[in-house]
């Protein structure tokens, strides 16, 4: 784990043990401290938007009345790219690979989850950061917004320790009923340039695979 | 975690010990036995796909001589959606949500590897299944071209006994550049029909964040 980051400067060196010293004085529930260091081994730094994405995983499992770690699959919509995914990949174990997060790039700090259902539709819940609840947490309002006024130097600490305290009180949650997908059925194919197989729904309309065309992100080194 | 989904069916039950067994027989190094039962744990079950995506999160970070667990930050393009993310998640810290996982949906069972660069592009290491070395291991093959010959209850248990026997067999590399893409610039604004906040590049042209456009996934329930 990058833990260390001094040679990229994108964010601090952090110790485990200050982290936990200083969660313990915010008074965080054991159950989401145990969330929390998974959640930041993951992603090998505590990202303020981790650290909230973990209480957020936590209170839609409550409001679902599921357990983590039960035999029970879950199934979850994440609205951003940023942070939250892992949350939901570390604690609810609906991972990117095994098809149980949807990322629907919204660029909002909001997540679904739901159970598994037979049916077309099934009932979740969305949590999301309430910009309404926001006021009353001055830093994080201010890192929240992307304010200019947020000084990465001074105002890290003091941020994850609002977000410790603060828990849920910045958080709102609806009922939601969601569409579920069913998985598309595919023949393996090859592309007739790359000679590389792909399934047949990933072919573009001439035939090539995407990487052939416009999705090619490499050059080889020859 | 769900490891036992008799309810869903959509996978067998496995015993984590029966499976180390089986690494075990099939001499699969240490080093890799252990990145595999991460993977495991993390994905919920032993999915092929996560297997040999294991081996090739392995072979690259070889290739690129790096050390997971450094404090070195790496990143990685895959360029499936299916269980091989998950592979470079919990093996090289290229999550999701840190940003430092890119998904291109090209349908291929490939991945790159690069380091951190201060440059345009980066030199990596792309690993690939590839199809000329998999008509060696016929029940790889069956299974990796979703052909209908592969029975899941009888075939299951002999897939992952080849997939641990090849290793490394079954994948070809190539040196590859690839392009650097830099943080976009933001600034928070609030959507005005949900009144939440999202980052300015996310609004659509008609000034609404995506969810209030085509992008909803959800109704609200009353």
């Amino acid at each position: 784990m990058d833990n260390h980051n001094h040679s990229h400067g994108t964010h601090k060196e952090y110790s485990l043990y200050e982290l936990n010293a200083r969660m313990d004085a915010c008074r965080v529930d054991p159950r989401v401290k145990d969330y929390l260091s998974r959640c930041i081994a993951f992603h090998t730094f505590p990202a303020p938007g981790l650290l909230i994405g973990a209480f957020m995983v936590d209170y839609a499992l409550e409001l679902l009345g599921a357990v983590p770690g039960t035999d029970e699959k879950l199934y979850a919509v994440c609205e951003t790219q940023k942070c939250a995914p892992d949350a939901l990949q570390v604690i609810a174990h609906c991972t990117y690979g095994n098809n149980r997060l949807r990322i629907v790039d919204i660029g909002k700090f909001a997540l679904t989850i739901n159970r598994a259902s037979d049916q077309d539709v099934a009932e979740g819940v969305r949590v999301y950061v309430d910009p309404r609840k926001l006021s009353r947490f001055s830093i994080i309002h201010t890192w929240f917004t992307n304010s200019p006024d947020f000084d990465k130097k001074t105002m890290t600490n003091p941020l994850s320790d609002e977000i410790f305290s603060a828990g849920r009180e910045i958080l709102s949650y609806e009922r939601v009923r969601i569409k579920v997908e069913g998985k598309k059925a595919w023949k393996s194919v090859t592309c007739p340039k790359c000679g590389e197989m792909v399934p047949d729904y990933s072919l573009r309309s001439d035939g090539l695979c995407a990487a052939c065309g416009a999705a090619g992100y490499y050059e080889t080194i020859s």
